[in-house]
């Protein structure tokens, strides 16, 4: 019950009209920017060379946190310096960090706690008409991010990390796919004190498991179960741990 | 707090930048096939000729359930062979319908999990930039359909069911207007042992009764309360059967 | 879980397959009007010179209450005469008022629960593509409008009322940065007995009290609470009195 997308879109549609505006999500809980982050960490990489990725996950707005546009080989990104980019930059090199201080392209506003209006989207649509990003503000040196979670190996043992529980309650790993074929044959991952025996290759064929293991869009490990919300049948959150047992194979 | 439609998007902007992409809705229940096919049987109609639906309402994602492209005299539709298109094929014969089998037209990706993205998404995007529907696969003799459940005579009784919920609270039936005015004039609605005696033509007439029946802009009769919901205040769900009793006129 | 904006969509692109669909928002409150017309009052004004609003917040659709469009200096309106255009019309003069009657720019339906669908959503198809407004109906002399809480000076403390919770829980009051500064320096503001004292101008200056007011993005004096929903704690809603306090500077 906001107007605030409403009115990011209508921004970009008055400075440019033929913008081409994709809705990615409106979901990201209210100030998550790990969330936000991993979303977008996830999505950006499937959209046409040159697009411009808007992120409007900043509790921060309005305090010493810069608004910028970053620019890698591929992509556009113009949001708040708080780490919102940080599995962007897991991918891509930055090759360029603006800091957006030039109020020419800027809404002139009488608060400062929505400058996803009154910075990023017109940021974006002057920027979709060829204005070039070094118009918008001073090169900045160096860009936030937070630490992103790595799986690690404890023996034979993976240590990883939920990173994501999506909205069907499945539960998302940082341990993908790729390791575990190159350590050995999965034997079970453990999750608070609970072991997972079962590694299937579709929903369906774990239907008769309380829970499984599965291989999940974005290429790495999910815990998931059939038809139900294994996030809360198994009562975790993003940061627990998980530890992945193998044999060699 | 999903990254999924986002990805479906960029995949067929990246394959088709010039495609208009309409959001139909994001809110089918989780794995809810009647739902989902029951929706799109409301709004597909209302589309120009030559659009393509895509539906990815998928429980059974990578088991032996196939991906197929569906024709029919004016659309084209993406998605699983479960029954999600059993509302469409109520209204339109099916001209040709194709097993998605042809990788060229695919998304490689490590997991099964999300046909949408790597297989539905590419096949509309492809599809849209004119590739022959022939190019994906094999023709398929037969595709899944669940039953439709249907309005029956009981002498002047009418026998329905409950076929949705929407989210106002609405009690949608299966039974037409056109049955209801051929057969004789409304004298109650049962459901669940409690009998609704008023017929209405819009939501305020209702609104001195706890319950009315009223012609729904699907065409078949529901159940309301003004400014309530109906199905929360009746308990009852889809499924759950109506009684209409009549009188010749 | 519905098909009805779908619906919406699938009308105009058949009427107008060029026409450029924004969604703006989907998420107002069941036939809770104010909440409409505060959020159209909101965001429309941030659209192209034309743009065409659709407002579909209709709980007395098929009843006495018009269908109409109305045309101001930059933009047009269709929708229900129930209030929704209050706020618009606070900012904006109406230059021409139409009651939607003639059929022939309408969808034939066997209900009257939809207007959205069958008389809104054309109209605005039509007129993208060029209709005269007048070839939709007669000209109306009056239209429907609420009354807009103003804030009121009281000696030199201003009475407000809270017009708006927004989905972070932000209580937006109608008390303008700009009253404030004319009348003077902030000291307090009361509501339901509860006095808060800081003015901050990020939320993240507002971090170590537990609630703070801020200017928000529409221009108002807001009450917040960083990362929490300040209404909840509040236990406020739209409707309820806030005093301010200041002194003369």
């Amino acid at each position: 019950m906001d107007s605030y997308l409403a009115e990011i879109k209508g921004v970009i549609l008055s400075i440019n009209p033929e913008a081409e505006i994709v809705e990615a999500t409106r979901k990201v809980e209210a100030g998550n920017i790990r969330q936000g982050a991993y979303l977008l960490g996830r999505y950006f990489k499937y959209y046409p060379e040159g697009t411009i990725h808007l992120a409007v996950v900043d509790p921060g707005v309005g305090s010493r946190r810069s608004p910028i546009l970053l620019e890698t080989k591929g992509y556009f990104f113009a949001g708040p310096d708080n780490g919102v980019f940080s599995y962007v930059l897991e991918e891509e090199k930055a090759e360029l960090a603006i800091k957006l201080t030039n109020s020419e392209y800027q809404l002139l506003s009488a608060s400062r706690t929505f400058d996803g209006r009154d910075i990023f989207a017109p940021t974006a649509a002057y920027l979709s008409l060829g204005i070039d990003p070094r118009e918008f503000g001073p090169e900045l040196e160096e860009i936030e991010t937070f630490k992103i979670p790595k799986p690690e190996m404890r023996g034979e043992q993976i240590e990883g990390e939920i990173v994501h529980i999506d909205h069907f309650g499945n539960v998302v790993t940082n341990i993908p796919l790729e390791l575990l074929s190159e350590v050995g044959r999965f034997v079970t991952m453990n999750v608070k004190g609970r072991a997972i025996n079962k590694l299937v290759t579709s929903y369906k064929d774990g239907k008769d498991y309380e829970f499984f293991v599965i291989t999940g869009s974005g290429g790495t490990l999910e815990i998931s179960s059939f038809g139900k919300d294994a996030a809360g049948g198994l009562d975790v959150s993003p940061g627990d741990k998980v530890y992945l047992t193998t044999v060699k194979t």
